[in-house]
């Protein structure tokens, strides 16, 4: 019999992810100890340790693909002159409303002579540096990145990692010659996003063209990627934002052309939050026994547990040691050696989301076989010793795709062709999300998107940017002729 | 001959480093493109995208071994409630003249009900959640970090890098059960910030115990390693504190022993300003043909220069790119095929500090040969192709060993040791460090470091933390007995 101890029992998370999504989640962030909510400032929250681990993987990952694109990587400082803000027009408006502003410094009753922003994004930054640094064509295209916190003074409820009054993105900033190159741009920004997203955090998304009235402050057209949460609504992921000349001529981004004439630059921006990104992937993967995560992002890949049974402790022990030796330089691998119960190990393992538990007991050690019992689905493999290493291998390639084609599956069974508004209402209060046809993306349908929101509960959240067809005849709403497809949902 | 164009020659820096050091300085940030001080917020610089690789590159040796050493990361609010700094009353006297405080926060005048640093250090932030999250001796050593920046209203004149108003460090904050586990992460700490200043930056350090008047607000001692910069002045780099019991008891983090008995934790912080520390390397390493780079850090590590000769252009930029080829997956390598003068290319990377230039010419070709030139001592080598990569493995490897023994040769010769005040002065004009005798580093001796400030020009470093010796019968300013042999410096 294993050796049992006396021990209150782990709890688990008691709530169901498909009847309390909201509920659920707090749990989850509190008991795998993800974030503290407890930190003395209403909206912000402390990022313990597992989290943050799996946050600076999905940074590094982030930061390759970006430079691999031709991004080059810079620190810009984070306080923004509150002149600055005034210099496009849009965009304060946009961002005014959400700014911390600095007022005071050093010795008692110090006032600075000007107000200054916690950044909220950093164009207005930026862009006055590009200004000084940009000379002639030589330099376009100009692309450059930073990883950083930005603050944002959220009327909105927050949820940690979701939504915060500070949160972790990377932002890259952009200047082309040419309209076209700036688009090409803005596609190789969506092409990352689904690399990304999809493939390396198993979030299925869709990238939307927002309509007018719900666009980055200051662009021309933004491109928003929804990730579809299984509880029935959007959450907006990385969105990117062609600014055409707005920016460049308010800040004098200007270049000498091959002829020698001066331009204004065409510019983009691209905003991945990977904090955010980090909330709808637990959100979206977890289940009722805690975390799941992709595979390379765990911060422990493989989990030992000696199933240790009286008198046979130490050769027991021994081979999991043997056993760690192997993994240790190709996984991130620890034993429990704890003097808690096998159950008890098996139950926090599970919270944590390690991808694979690793068993050994007697009877294997007689067998020459280990026990590996896979995360995501629970699934128990009887392996040879001598075959470890090969299944291993084998499992963790394919543990991160599975999981992927798990959501990507879910996924697409949310969406509902909708033709009348009352049938559209009660798709979203399903928890699905409602494709029709829509008179247009321009300012003047916007009473169309506040009827939606009003009397349907949901948002519209632009055009399918992958989905050329277009099958409706008329405007869900006001019967005119639809011009385009949209997609409608219910959103965080 | 080389196919000369008209070009306007770069200029290299224009002012010696051993002359005026501070113009030097100014001139390599600016033409190597390493920060720009134009940004409008005064103290706040831009970091460049060719400082910002290194500084990643540092960021990451840094983490990698306090992850080694048992360190955890997290990630905390930036912002901390104006009340946690009164908790600990000497923290707070040492840090409010240094404070930004954010006043306000969305629509127009919306004060907040309390004010919110920015933190200067996150000590009042993080022990508030160590209270909540320390509970056992089990959790006991709590090791933890973060990699953030920092803000301080510095009243000093700023310079990049050196010292700014946001600076760039990482924060490990510690738990122990007992004082020597304490004073164990202290030399753990020192023995860290040798291997990567020493070893992967090439800085030489002393570590010096700060006498109590220069000691972390709030700390019972501080251990701060000094940096001998080429300029006579030594730089404080990273410091490590032993807190003993004074936040533990004022923030309440406590644990319960083995015996079941409530007790406050002893605690230790260390703050490595890797933004400074990059200033430092710069400034010491650099010469007067620009920036000297450690190899792992260069942002480009070998430059292929192709010697073009008319009707000879194909063959040569084909071989170029057969070496490219061949280096590319090994080290950070580049062709500069641009249409500028084999002269200024390099001219402008060893403005760049990049370690290796190969050359390709006509003849070399014809000897299957490649040139290298090594930044550092500009030393040629003439290679047979076939030896290429072995050699450059070589090279490679040496290379920053040997910037490390030059500066710690140059070291040794700027401490002189002093017996009377007067030598003491003389000797600090010249821009030697001191070594002299001292009555004590207890606040009793506060008086006799105010001399040394005022009438020397200099200030009292402390105690090396690395002598055992002490050679000195009376102090030098007040001539009681000396208890110590302490080190004074001018500095930055």
């Amino acid at each position: 019999m294993a050796n049992k101890k006396k021990e209150t029992p782990l709890t688990g998370i008691t709530v169901s992810k498909q009847e309390d999504f909201s509920a659920w989640y707090t749990e989850l962030v509190n008991k795998a100890e993800l974030a503290d909510i407890r930190y003395n400032i209403k909206g912000f929250v402390c990022y313990r340790s597992w989290a943050t681990i799996t946050i600076k993987r999905m940074y590094e990952k982030y930061e390759k693909i970006l430079e691999k694109n031709g991004h080059l990587p810079l620190i810009m400082p984070s306080l923004i002159p509150e002149s600055n803000f005034y210099i496009e027009a849009e965009h304060v408006k946009g961002f005014a409303p959400e700014v911390f502003w600095v007022t005071e410094a050093g010795s008692e009753g110090n006032k600075l002579s000007e107000r200054l922003a916690l950044r909220p994004t950093s164009e207005t930054a930026l862009y006055k540096m590009y200004a000084l640094w940009i000379r002639s064509y030589k330099d376009l295209p100009f692309k450059r990145y930073q990883s950083c916190q930005v603050w944002r003074y959220e009327g909105k409820m927050t949820r940690p990692f979701f939504r915060g009054r500070e949160f972790h993105w990377i932002e890259s900033h952009n200047v082309f010659a040419t309209e076209e190159d700036a688009m090409k741009q803005v596609q190789e920004d969506m092409e990352m996003t689904y690399q990304m997203l999809q493939e390396e955090f198993s979030i299925p998304i869709i990238f939307f063209q927002r309509p007018q009235w719900d666009k980055f402050a200051g662009s021309i057209n933004s491109y928003a990627a929804d990730a579809l949460m299984g509880s029935g609504k959007v959450l907006q992921l990385p969105s990117t934002h062609y600014l055409g000349q707005n920016f460049s001529k308010a800040f004098n981004v200007k270049f000498i052309d091959e002829s020698g004439k001066e331009q204004y630059g065409y510019q983009t921006c691209y905003g991945p939050a990977i904090s955010r990104i980090y909330g709808a992937m637990i959100a979206l993967l977890g289940d009722d026994r805690g975390l799941i995560l992709p595979f390379d992002l765990a911060p422990i890949q493989i989990i030992i547990v000696p199933i240790l049974f009286k008198n046979k402790e130490e050769m027991i022990l021994s081979k999991a040691r043997e056993i760690y030796e192997k993994l240790k330089d190709i996984y991130y691998v620890k034993i429990d050696d704890s003097e808690l119960s096998p159950g008890s190990k098996f139950y926090y393992w599970e919270l944590k989301g390690v991808p694979f538990r690793i068993e050994i007991g007697p009877k294997d050690i007689e067998k020459q076989q280990v026990v590996i019992v896979r995360r995501h689905d629970n699934k128990k493999f009887f392996i040879h010793e001598a075959k470890l290493l090969d299944t291993l291998k084998n499992l963790a390639e394919n543990y991160t795709k599975e999981l992927k084609e798990k959501s990507l599956k879910d996924f697409e069974e949310q969406i509902e062709l909708c033709y009348e508004p009352d049938a559209a209402k009660e798709a979203l209060e399903r928890g699905k999300i409602v494709c029709c046809g829509f008179c247009s993306l321009d300012m003047k349908s916007y009473h169309c998107a506040e009827v939606v929101e009003k009397e349907l509960g949901g948002f519209v959240r632009g055009k399918r940017v992958d989905e050329e067809k277009h099958e409706f005849a008329t405007c869900l709403i006001c019967g005119e002729t639809a011009t385009c497809t949209v997609y409608i949902a219910k959103s965080y």
